[in-house]
């Protein structure tokens, strides 16, 4: 269950500047490459002479060659040459709508007629020298939508990361949940509590005291199909917590973009976005860490979960007042989802046929 | 196939003194652990709040913690609290009548309102001063009834154990089966043999001389569901055997508890209790090490036999008199779990309904 | 799809030699082993009495004992005898016929009443002091047939081995197919090249330069059901090339025996022979240890287009005059298939009904 007519994160640049990349996106099986003058396309991973996966080629003078008999590919699915044939008659393959953009390559594998680069979502903190930047990537074996919740709901810190990021108060402070079109934004406030270790980690990275009551906050911010901005900080007590002064907090922005990978399988690309100390990169390189870590132990419960949810597929699950980040996300993504299928009753046309 | 109302050994206590235990009984998923005063409790390990498996969690102050959002569990499936909530509406999971005893964890995976600790098997040997015990656990990917038949026809010990308990004379000893209500019981015994490499070390264990004949025996005794215990043990020649003195004997008990998981695979609590020399620690380890290398050696062939059978699922296996035990305790199986179903035509009624 | 009544390379000498293989060929799980004098047998890997695979057994004074209670099976699949069991009324298993020839093991996985040696291909180099072989083997995910259409086209030498033995000249230079009644004939003449580096190799361990323009060809030779040699070498330029005196050039027989496991696995059976310098165990080495890197390079190609088919199920591939030696294999293993239905109807018989 996903949207096919929207952006999603394929990868980071890092991942296509040496050799193609193969990667199967909402159940479509692509190679990502750096095409001519290093612009990125994407293609069905299928070439039309024997069907190898075009992403064991390589990038020859900007065009990709499959590695098994030489077919030269071009970035609209057309093949361009192959030694010794004629390959005007040659089956088009499938080109996906792909750009680069704030750091990553996004992918639209639904109808490229509609595909506009203009929905892809505005990253404030991106190419912006007054902010920093680090992140990862990792294969959960999950319906992405347990991701979904599971961001959308911070109470599980306290229990999935006690050692890092949560604590009693997180629990113990109601949340509000709001939508607003399409955006789902979950809100919780703590007041004069002392920080857990990962944000006096923050504290001393900011040269800030680290043994003081502080002000924390959480905004997670749901935007289709699965984007996730989460406004995290600690200001000193009695600072104005949110809106505290740059001086008396350290404030970032958890980036999560969740991209299905089937329906039981997604790729979670995660990082944190800040506006201190930019210029540490052994903060970020500690940040980075940092977060491996806690994201390794969501993956652990996601899977256990969904292997679970597999076993009794009938079980109705609980949704609570914490659930509410995520039941609201999710009553958008089926109301967008029914929205697709209607448009397309017969299933996404395949504009390409294979003789 | 396999009797779901009856006592089934679920773990050794070990395996829950830290921290919750998930494991598949029968087809079950429970998560084991203790609750209040120690006391051993066993529960499906399903949150009823999200669907995260409860033996990720922990317990703390007697009550089993949900490691997701810290749901906290009743032993009787009854949610207790939950940080914000109230939980009276919350569903019910099942809970499973469960015991400790003998040193072991016994579950009942069936209809809980049948489940009698009294029928608990009596071990005669467990916390008896007297006796000394040793034992682990194998899980095998195979049918428990394939490990039935193994250990209730000892003759595979000349081929699969050849170089420690088997000897050629076991094949040429006829077995005399006998059942006795639900119980089988197969027996071998030999005269006047050498004892093979395990009972020579034994009897140096036990101060006897090693290089004389000795007479043998082996009594498999079957009782439903899948416990057997074997009766093995050698005698000086001519001292009586069986019957002889303690001082001119090594005696055991091997002791068999077979837990069926799935259909195909299952767990083998396997170990074995002795009468002699019980003090001696080294001796209670060297007879363990040298069982997990005996039982390793039945999984290999018990694994590959489950494949072919299921590779041939239509063949008939002949039924000889070496298989006398197996085969009885199968018909034994059979017309228990014939009555069961009887008992309960629509299947074993589910007492809680998520709603 | 594969045919049944043929012979097929089940496995080499040194694989037999001092314990039985289990082996499945075309679907029929086999134990391969040497029986009286050494003879080749091979049966089904199912012991009558309780379905063990017989390939966990030793041979004993030429005959198979069942490694788990002791059963001795004849090399026609009749039991022989069991310790204090009459064996006369036990069901039969298949015998498969299987000759060793050539310093292979060969194996007929179908009607043995068509089973006739003499149609096992000769290889005029095997047994011959002129020749030396060294050879290895491959387990493979891959549908054999996508093998046949590799070897059939050596163009991806140019993609797949570029580091070896590829060569740009190979994409320029036309095939010429040519059908034989069941023999398919791809060849390739490439005139005054340098040579790639394997060949330069090979010019070196016959002691000629390498640094000199050579005439280069592939003859590819296809017969059923799965048999490839492949005519290979370099000759000075201006020798003769093909037909140059053997002191001009180098030449070997590669050698490809694919054997179905499964419809979409396979074993194959590679190496070389070459009748120059044929005493320098050293050269054999270093050519078997070429030619495994080379064709592991192909294993993952296959492997990841395999993949792909089954992915894309219904896509028809395209075959261009560099794919003619794949498609006439194919062609006339459609045929031979087909035929080979049409004398048995209701599939292979199976001899043996185990009461």
């Amino acid at each position: 269950m996903f949207l096919k007519n929207t952006w999603y994160v394929a990868c980071t640049p890092d991942e296509i500047d040496a050799k193609p990349l193969g990667r199967t996106v909402c159940g479509e099986k692509i190679v990502f490459y750096r095409g001519a003058e290093g612009k990125v396309a994407a293609l069905e991973d299928f070439c039309p002479h024997r069907g190898a996966p075009l992403s064991l080629g390589q990038v020859c003078e900007g065009q990709l060659v499959c590695g098994y008999h030489g077919l030269v590919m071009g970035c609209d699915g057309k093949t361009v040459a192959m030694p010794m044939q004629r390959v005007g008659g040659f089956p088009k393959i499938r080109s996906f709508p792909v750009v680069e953009r704030h750091g990553f390559i996004w992918v639209w594998p639904g109808d490229a007629g509609q595909a506009d680069a203009a929905t892809i979502p505005d990253l404030h903190w991106a190419n912006n020298p007054e902010w920093a930047y680090g992140g990862g990537l990792y294969h959960i074996a999950c319906d992405y939508r347990l991701m979904i919740d599971n961001l959308m709901d911070l109470t599980h810190e306290t229990y999935v990361h006690a050692g890092s990021i949560g604590q009693k108060e997180i629990d113990e402070t109601p949340v509000t949940t709001r939508t607003e079109g399409d955006t789902v934004v979950t809100s919780r406030f703590m007041e004069n509590v002392m920080a857990p270790p990962f944000w006096r980690a923050n504290l001393r990275g900011n040269h800030l005291r680290d043994d003081v009551p502080v002000d924390r906050w959480q905004v997670c911010r749901f935007t289709p199909p699965s984007h996730i901005m989460i406004e995290v900080g600690v200001a000193h007590a009695g600072k104005g917590g949110y809106h505290a002064e740059p001086k008396d907090k350290v404030y970032s922005i958890v980036v999560d973009f969740l991209t299905p990978e089937t329906e039981t399988s997604m790729w979670y690309f995660w990082g944190m976005a800040r506006n201190f100390n930019v210029k540490d990169t052994n903060l970020t390189a500690q940040i980075r860490e940092g977060q491996a870590k806690v994201f390794s132990e969501d993956t652990a419960v996601l899977e256990a979960q969904q292997r679970n949810l597999l076993q009794w597929p009938s079980r109705r699950l609980l949704m609570l007042n914490i659930d509410a980040g995520g039941v609201q996300s999710r009553r958008i993504l089926d109301r967008l989802v029914a929205q697709e299928q209607q448009q397309q009753p017969a299933g996404v046309a395949h504009p390409v046929q294979v003789a």
